[in-house]
């Protein structure tokens, strides 16, 4: 298919276009990557923005269940909503797509919903890259919600927080001691913390853990792109249905208020500033796996195995030969 | 001073002139790069191997009192010892000299001895390299054994485990609890567990704390590199001199098993292609910070900033123009 065409499918909102453009920029293939870059640029043009909702959680916080409520709870009031997941870990294989659909069952029959699972196997800048195309390809799809999910693994909350326009990290309800365990840099990069389970016999317990976190919160230095009162803690139940609502209203105040205020337009122009360098960096050092390269490469590395020539010489002689 | 000037003395094992050696390697500017790989290369015919042992443990664990007594003990049979620490965390300034010699006031008043800090405010791959240089450099200079100490933080640990022959995993004695808190991957790094405060109160439980750690030390894949009864656990107090030798004659029986059996070649050689690979990313890395690149980069950064660029766009612009 030529690119301009599936710009086009893509910009009409065509869930296959759209997944089709995905893989296209997911691919470790140079000319589909030539290709992605330059359906980018052409989609770049369409001035949408979706609000990008970084959502992250350990296994076992209720995650799916909350997607599942919030992203129909977002349905139901007209908001088309595409949830991305973000795995480094991940040694998924092709059941993956089928994994997370069943996960979030009624979401994704839903003809407003887009889900797609995380990249497969690939190393963090990779995955980062690759997600952060797959948001700007859901936004020229005209979604209004982007959520892009993480498990807390590694440094994968940091590359979410990085794309995300709001930062969302979902904690169950725990005793103090938990607290403990959420890193402190997770905590300051979070605009709101949803201590979710707030049913049944924990519903007494979230209210603790939420109270806990909010005075957490308030231990953090205040910057400059939070309004009064954020960051917040609420409590939610995805499983009831209870809470969803507020958690979107809150959202959005602080949407406006940023908007209002310049932090949006400044948090998506310094996120834009970050991708460019790291971009950079990534094709600068794919320029050392060509199949030249990686033959000169093995080269050198044999001589330095058998100590005929220094690590460090080595390196020279190689960037002197690819990169004069 | 001319590099052959300075090359000969450190083959003469002089320490200023080790110390301005590892200096010079140390820094960022680019001739003194170019400097730093001459004398590495002069003095890389030296042959000279010293036995380079990683130790890696928590502050609290009694590291620096441990390196005192063992560092004198070695000293005492008629060794030279090196001692290097690898700190990336470290915001420390020039005070950090002081600070590192006064923890281990003996040794660093002994002249069969070499205390080196951490290099200051670096990103670990910078710390990585520095190390590894300080590291060849001490063996030109004809120090028997190298310590490469790390506060175990981040990747520090792999950083160090990667340049060295033994690695050391140094632990407090502690209930069971803690045995959870040790990353898998530095337990299946470890050639040697030593429990250091086995005296006074604490002796009883630092046997058991023995006890538990050589019983998962047994869970562990068995490893080639490794004769029968290794990786193994062993209590110590540095406090009390005790049990030191023990840890010193095991080293030895280790690398006289792994000289035998050419396991001690293999991890040298291999360690040598590790480090021509993770110093050509890095001097690929160091082409986007000269001062050309840098302008180009704020130029196109600034473009992206506002929009008139795609981040991929702008990268493959800046790419296409320094490394055509």
């Amino acid at each position: 298919m030529e690119i301009s065409t599936l710009a086009k499918a893509v910009l009409r909102g065509e869930r296959r276009a759209l997944a089709r453009a995905i893989t296209l920029a997911e691919s470790g293939r140079a000319d589909h990557r030539a290709q992605a870059t330059e359906l980018l640029e052409a989609l770049g043009q369409s001035g949408r923005q979706a609000i990008r909702i970084g959502l992250s959680g350990t296994p076992g916080v209720g995650k799916s269940t909350f997607i599942e409520s919030f992203g129909l709870m977002l349905i139901d009031q007209g908001l088309r909503v595409a949830v991305l997941a973000v795995d480094p870990s991940s040694k998924r294989t092709g059941g993956s797509i089928l994994g997370d659909k069943t996960r979030m069952d009624h979401l994704s029959r839903a003809p407003e919903a887009f889900i797609r699972p995380s990249p497969s196997q690939s190393h963090l800048g990779g995955v980062a890259r690759r997600t952060r195309d797959a948001v700007a390809l859901c936004e020229a799809a005209g979604f209004d919600v982007v959520l892009v999910e993480t498990v807390g693994v590694g440094q994968s909350e940091t590359v979410v927080a990085d794309l995300s326009d709001v930062f969302l990290l979902l904690l169950a309800p725990a005793g103090g001691d938990e607290l403990q365990g959420v890193k402190r840099g997770i905590m300051e990069a979070a605009d709101m913390i949803v201590v979710n389970k707030a049913d049944g016999d924990l519903k007494a317990t979230a209210t603790r853990t939420c109270a806990d976190y909010s005075g957490a919160l308030r231990l953090l230095r205040k910057r400059p792109e939070d309004p009064e009162g954020f960051p917040k803690a609420m409590t939610v139940s995805a499983l009831e249905n209870n809470g969803l609502p507020g958690v979107w209203d809150e959202i959005m105040a602080l949407v406006d208020w940023r908007r209002a205020h310049g932090h949006w337009d400044r948090r998506r122009a310094e996120q834009a500033r970050r991708w460019f360098e790291e971009e950079l960096r990534e094709t600068v050092l794919a320029r050392l796996q060509t199949p030249e390269a990686r033959q000169m490469g093995a080269n050198l590395g044999a001589q330095v195995e058998a100590g005929q020539i220094a690590p460090a010489r080595a390196a020279q002689t190689m960037l002197a030969a690819i990169w004069p």
